[in-house]
């Protein structure tokens, strides 16, 4: 049996990573991945073939681990976060939708024995780390237009405005990208207070990890950055502070009960 | 040191169990969940001391743990998937947020430690189960009326139509809950093809896992119930087989720059 792995690896911190995805890399003899996202496993990794391919070659990455799980060798696509948001395992289906159409000359893709394992995404453990923001309804948009039509993303980002979802912004800035957050800022506004809570959250629950507090209208586009994950509250998301810890939560409408229910 | 765990179990699989959530329950003497969570977490919890309280005294649940944190015993408060997402965190925050305003009578709920781990979600469970039907913008949809206003419900589907969000429908259908869903298919449609990938997911990662994959045309209520998650793709959402495996996934945009790649 031909297998390819295709894992994601959580946010960072190796308490998140699940024993599927430890098992998957532990099967594989050979890793594809940014390096970074190698370096978290620590020396899990050591007697592995790792193929390190640069940032940008999304595409290539998941052709060699198709072709190095063709040829045989048991294969671990490694993305940071929940593999199947934003990152690589929806580029490895495309990939062998197109040789299915026979796009591709690749027929021996399809003998690959294909499994996909979800990981901790960064919405998740910036929510979890300040609180519950995902407490009710919610949504993410990547701001990069590199791939989406910035006219798309727009209408993503009213939609989520009019309909008062949580809002998880993905790539919200990077070296080249910077009005765009700016903009959705700026729509979110429109539809909901200037107080309510954001969370800037970069490197969650690695080492290094950086937390921001702030508000919608004190949001400022020049504290992120493409590392940061930018989390928007709804109408209804509360800061509160117990003395010694901030927290932000989302209340899923149980105030009345609560309300009824207290003596 | 007073420490409550809020915990997130993952879908049910024992393999998605972060190692955070297993080290959570085996620090604590005192569990409170739901019954068939504890369940899935085997012997691990044989040596503890388990409070089970029904569905529906989830206001109840949340006030034992702070209560049994408060009193000295770490406390693991415990629910399936994300404990963030639809679940039973916010409620202790909710609660927590209420003392600090004076509404609740128990000071000694500052005192506590509160550290919240996230768990994989069904919507991760399901879409990786077929593929990567979250490779795109999303967002998650919670079709109970119970504490939300169907207006508000509504509204959100809309705005969820209009944008093209991949759709995960929580809470789609119960013994009452039985037209929404219905509804909801009948807004979807009006902005995305019949042909639509739909995916079915019912006890997602465990033994007893049962996924229908079937398209919004057909979606039928009737096969849905309140085990069931229902995830909607978006407009470029596709579905394929390999012959031996159907996968479905949301392209991110790389098409055109496939069709540029390729010699």
């Amino acid at each position: 049996m031909k297998t390819l792995y295709v894992v994601g690896t959580g946010p960072g911190g190796k308490d998140l990573i699940t024993p599927q995805a430890l098992a998957a890399v532990e099967d594989s003899t050979d890793l594809v991945a940014y390096g970074l996202y190698m370096d978290l496993l620590g020396e899990l990794v050591d007697s592995k073939t790792k193929h390190d391919l640069p940032l940008g070659e999304e595409i290539e990455r998941a052709r060699l681990a198709l072709n190095l799980a063709a040829q045989g060798k048991t294969t671990a696509l490694l993305s940071s976060g929940d593999i199947g948001i934003y990152a690589m395992a929806t580029l490895v289906f495309e990939l062998l939708d197109r040789q299915v159409q026979g796009l591709e000359d690749n027929p021996e893709w399809l003998e690959i024995d294909i499994q996909v394992t979800p990981g901790i995404t960064a919405m998740q453990a910036g929510a979890s780390k300040m609180g519950a923001l995902l407490g009710h309804d919610f949504c993410a948009i990547s701001l990069s237009d590199l791939l989406t039509p910035w006219e798309t993303i727009e209408t993503r980002i009213k939609a989520a405005a009019m309909a008062d979802f949580v809002v998880s912004f993905y790539n919200p800035v990077s070296t080249k990208r910077t009005w765009q957050l700016g903009k959705a800022k700026e729509i979110l506004l429109a539809h909901r207070p200037a107080s309510t809570p954001v969370i800037l959250g970069r490197n969650l629950t690695r080492e290094t990890e950086n937390i921001i507090i702030t508000t919608l209208g004190e949001l400022d586009s020049t504290r992120v950055d493409m590392l940061t994950l930018v989390q928007i509250g709804n109408s209804a998301s509360k800061l509160f502070s117990t003395g010694s810890k901030e927290w932000i939560y989302t209340p899923r409408g149980y105030s009345r009960k609560l309300t009824i229910a207290t003596p």
